[in-house]
């Protein structure tokens, strides 16, 4: 997928920022929430539950776009469109765990309550924009 | 819309942060971009340029929603669901300087090359979610 993420603006996914996807309702307006990533192996990796109203968009409709910017130059952004390739159940929240750390949320020896609910869902980009 | 937009999350809407919007493409699949916003008389006030996707997919479908967060706080964030209220010209690109005054961007005394395009957008909020 490098050819469809410039390698200028590989940092943007490489570091914990938060993007925001946005995903199409049953009605066909959008939704856009902040989410946390992982990239790896040329597909973004999120975490959610079969509870959240993303995920049954995302199984529903599963093209998808996530725009960060780059808080220490606004300026400079990306926005990735892509189409949802897998969802995998995580039922110990393990990626949800992989996830707080990157992002240095410190969980402890928490218990996610959602665990049993908790997906790992794969975004395969298609077209990239950026600035 | 004081009801939609809860007060605790209002001064998101009236700082000058980077909000996310997600319109509808042509066929069906969702964009997101970082904007500029002014939160003003109970609406959210956009500038673009009639050259530019995020304006044709306004114009052919009204339902957009921005997503933003706190960047002191990346977990208390802001999604408003809205409608396109009006578009109106702004060939001075007066609304453009507005912004860029708001967002601290030192423009100058800078001709704007893309006033005859510029057009202020506003967007009335229809639903909030927050957290």
């Amino acid at each position: 997928m490098a050819e469809i993420v410039p390698a200028s603006h590989l940092d943007l996914l490489e570091r914990p920022l938060f993007a925001h996807v946005a995903t199409i309702r049953a009605d066909g307006t959008p939704q856009v929430t902040p989410i946390w990533y992982l990239w790896e192996n040329g597909v973004l990796a999120l975490t959610t539950t079969t509870r959240r109203a993303k995920y049954r968009q995302m199984v529903a409709d599963p093209h998808v776009s996530l725009s960060l910017h780059d808080p220490d130059q606004p300026y400079r952004y990306l926005e990735v469109r892509g189409t949802v390739a897998s969802i995998l159940p995580d039922p110990t929240g393990g990626f949800f765990f992989t996830l707080a750390g990157r992002y240095g949320l410190d969980v402890g020896q928490r218990t996610l309550e959602d665990a049993p609910f908790r997906v790992k869902v794969t975004i395969e980009p298609t077209k990239a924009t950026w600035q």
